[in-house]
């Protein structure tokens, strides 16, 4: 199956009373700086703090009512997680989300507040999978997966159609690449409505795995990743990749250095707080890696959730 | 002289164009804690980081070519620092800056960037004012005060318009005393448009001039400040008392505690970077101090600016 614009704005006109139009920020010294035009869209400061609100509210609202009933299960130790509980909750129906035990307090907390069932399991891939198929079997509940679906990929990419009508004559949009979901809606809305503007997926370095899976033609799993954007960690999906294949001009990858002066230069300069995966497509321009003279380029800034004790360049105030 | 909602609707159609015309967000989880509808007017997303964009701009648009050519003086170690630099960078004219030589190197280095001539003093009042004394007498140019100004008074109401254009029946307003500029033009654009919003004040414990000064129907200068929320240890003008004498109905004080608990809900529920000062208004709730059940709140959030080596909840990274 091949996601669509169509899909895409069904899914905005299904969601839209459930999320916040984010605001697309502007800044005259960070346009100054890159030579450019630059236009942040603003997911972070979206419901549960993170772009992963849209998908799972269009998924959620897609179930047949008897679907409904029984539920939503996914494993995530996330944004999706939150997002899941929250769509779970505006619908009034039960959410179960399996969670790595190794998970922070306040992760697990903010899903509890939805009124979900948390599962905690052993952190790794194969307890996480396991343990949802579980909750799948004693309830019957959906499994909602967090990316490699196109109820999921559609809703992300409801962002691109809120960014388009706000600044129409974008040349080049940059979009972090995970799993791939963002991506996906993001660029497949964006060369619906007009090709010639160039989308690029910008990476960790030490999570490339969709620049490497590009270039080989197949997926390359993510197997030890090592960054400090925590959700950029995972591989891309049999969906996602097809259409990052078809649609994605180029990834750009970039250093922890360059992910951590983004995070820091957007908080200084434009006073928002985005987590290091947010910040991840400013960091391809923060250091001049990417030049983009005198263009018009969309950044999408993806989720602001992170823990403010541990922050790259502090350390912990001692009790 | 009186300040009027003329002078204020004059001030905002001339700075309008020079401003952002920022955000009011919401948060349903701020709300629910409340029990109540906060609306928050975002100045930290203002030009410079601070809501002292409109009333320097305002005060500098005012000038005859005359006047203007000389350039412009003051003295502050703050957000009017950058907000006259600024406003006189635009309308090409000098501006000179009185800076205490205690100063952060951020902030004089910001000053600079707009092209102001930095004068670093001893960090003293006194001598603060024969420097910038000695800087007219030298080069004639116009001393614009941070806040004891109808000028200035008039462009900091400005905000007041857009907040009540945006949620128009808003019932209670609080927001930040430090000079008094602000309130004196948010209370008098309210009071003149719907005498029945309350507008409240709100200040450090540990900078409490206003409540003194109020209750001694005099101006008590706050001598000895001691708090975290370092734009708001000044004492009040006597034209900046002369309007919270006439229409603000009460004084709000939080303790150091209730800043940096505002101040930290904030980042993390809204995912936006407040200074402490900034924060100060939703101070006088986020401990549930003023009960506010069930009222359509408008909340001021003042400023951005901070050096983000050192939060309150941090210690420095050891290099």
């Amino acid at each position: 199956m091949t996601l669509t614009l169509a899909d895409i704005r069904a899914a905005h006109t299904r969601i839209r009373d459930r999320i916040h139009r984010t605001p697309v920020m502007t800044s005259a010294t960070l346009n100054e700086k890159a030579g450019a035009q630059l236009f942040f869209k603003c997911e972070n400061l979206q419901k549960i703090g993170a772009f992963k609100a849209r998908g799972a509210t269009n998924a959620v609202a897609l179930l047949s009512d008897e679907e409904a009933k029984r539920g939503v299960v996914t494993h995530s130790s996330g944004n999706h997680a939150a997002a899941l509980a929250r769509a779970a909750k505006l619908r009034g129906i039960p959410a179960y989300i399996v969670m790595p035990s190794t998970c922070p307090q306040a992760k697990v907390a903010s899903v509890r507040r939805y009124g979900a069932e948390v599962i905690l399991c052993e952190p790794t891939y194969a307890a996480r999978e396991s343990n949802a198929k579980s909750v799948v079997e004693r309830t019957g509940a959906v499994f909602i997966h967090p990316f490699n679906d196109p109820r999921v990929m559609a809703g992300q990419g409801s962002l691109a159609l809120e960014l388009l009508e706000d600044v129409p004559d974008l040349t080049d949009i940059l979009c972090p690449i995970g799993g791939g979901g963002l991506i996906s809606g993001v660029s497949t809305a964006i060369k619906s409505i007009n090709p010639e503007i160039h989308v690029f997926g910008v990476e960790p370095k030490g999570a490339d795995d969709a620049a490497q899976s590009l270039a080989a033609g197949k997926i390359i799993p993510c197997t030890s990743p090592n960054t400090i954007a925590d959700g950029l960690r995972g591989s891309l999906g049999e969906l996602t990749f097809e259409e990052i294949q078809r649609h994605v001009d180029g990834i750009v990858t970039v250093s922890e250095e360059e992910i951590v002066h983004a995070m820091r230069a957007i908080w200084e300069v434009m006073k928002i707080i985005v987590e290091p995966s947010g910040a991840v497509a400013y960091g391809a321009l923060v250091d001049g890696q990417l030049d983009v003279p005198g263009r018009r380029v969309g950044i999408i800034l993806t989720g602001g959730n992170l823990d403010l004790d541990t922050l790259p360049w502090m350390t912990p105030a001692t009790a």
